[in-house]
């Protein structure tokens, strides 16, 4: 079977190259910039001969898969097209945020693999250890996804679009906002001569905390103490836009204790 | 030489534990509530016998060194005090935010011992891995709190309290805000029935990501890919003040990779 890759981004690139890795035949990579397209072929291309990169989508046809790597806006036009030029093809979009609806609107044999991790250009990943969560329009479709995500990972959970949708939220915290978080960090750091790195083993040991205690229980610092005068201090080193984030924050760690200590009654 | 340690909070436990490892003597724990010190003391009782819990500092004296670790806005207190009783002390705060000039305003010979580290009790720490941060009044007692610190850690750095202070403010950031976002993710993973642990994979891998990519170069995520419909989806599933943390954050990414693109000319 071969799958046709639409996109050539982060997810495109990790997961076309843990497809190949698992055996899969890539038929070609389809993206709006044919550069990018050719750039990722280029790249995998000692380990696939006959994978072609283009700007068009109907020259990935005829393809039985087609995994869209796309933003997530994009994902419903594209939908459309392969309704009208592809009806019979398995497709499957990689979004966390958005519903299978968006295609099964328009393909009878869809589905969603969402992997739930952060990738970066020039970042290895283990891929057998990123979770995919999966859904499908139907049995067979199940079926033939499953069999897909289980030759990728160690770790294939189903899971509807609702679920999928808050748990991408969750993501965005615990991945996107932390990573700001460090951004933040470096450019304190910076602003007086030190490196980012003397931070490491304190973001190592935050992180490590995670696996063995609940984030409420784990949480140290001036705001869960209420050290006002340490938040005062802190604050009036910020520019405003930082300051901000600083004052929500740190207000937002101080209620959730307030809430745990004192639970509503309703 | 005999070590007295004011304060029985995590600071204080996880650097009495490391102090007695290291083969110091420990004459005992004050604490302003007795069945604290009284706890850590028995916590630690099968490395030292000798040890007294007390809540009353002159019970610790004569004492060569005191080494607080107690909330900052206690510690000029207790500088006084001993300034009027114990002034030949050697006295060490561990506090990120507190100049020295705090206790050397009392005490000719002090410094700072500050571990950049997050401690929470149920967690046990290698204190060897422990970046110690030191800064003392005069020569003799730099060569005494040097000496102490490279017996309790592998990197030992002279650091005075204007950076000292704006490394604590990046610690914030790195540690209790990243904390703090594991907290809301762990929300919204609760809301759809979701175990937080599914998360550890992402947060892993954001976390070792900062370890050869900087943290600008590591953004991922629909604030960076500036995808407005994911972001408005995303924030209407989160309670207000949730929402404003979201939106601050957000713009906050937009504004940093909007400068880096187009550089200030001042």
């Amino acid at each position: 079977m071969k799958i046709g890759i639409v996109g050539s981004g982060n997810v495109a690139s990790h997961l076309t190259r843990a497809l190949i890795q698992a055996g899969y035949s890539i038929a070609g990579v389809c993206s709006r910039k044919l550069s990018h397209a050719e750039a990722l072929i280029e790249e995998i291309d000692s380990l696939t001969q006959t994978a072609i990169a283009t700007d068009r989508i109907e020259n990935l046809l005829p393809t039985d898969i087609l995994i869209l790597a796309i933003n997530d806006d994009s994902i419903q036009d594209i939908a459309q097209v392969l309704g009208k030029i592809a009806p019979k093809s398995y497709v499957f979009h990689t979004s966390g945020s958005t519903s299978l609806k968006v295609l099964s609107e328009y393909l009878p044999h869809c589905g969603v693999l969402y992997p739930l991790q952060t990738f970066s250009k020039d970042r290895k990943i283990d891929f057998s250890s990123v979770p995919l969560f999966i859904e499908a329009s139907d049995g067979p479709t199940q079926e033939l996804l499953r069999s897909i995500a289980l030759s990728l990972s160690k770790r294939v959970i189903e899971m509807d679009s609702e679920q999928r949708k808050r748990m991408h939220l969750a993501a965005v915290f615990a991945c996107n906002f932390v990573n700001h978080c460090y951004v933040l960090a470096e450019q304190e750091m910076n602003k007086c001569g030190l490196d980012f790195e003397i931070l490491l083993p304190l973001i190592d040991e935050t992180t490590s905390k995670v696996h063995t205690l609940s984030p409420r229980q784990a949480q140290t610092g001036p705001a869960v103490r209420n050290d006002k005068r340490i938040i005062n201090l802190q604050k009036s080193l910020l520019g405003q836009s930082e300051q901000d984030i600083y004052q929500l924050l740190s207000d937002n760690i101080q209620r959730i204790r307030y809430d745990k200590l004192r639970p509503r009654k309703n």
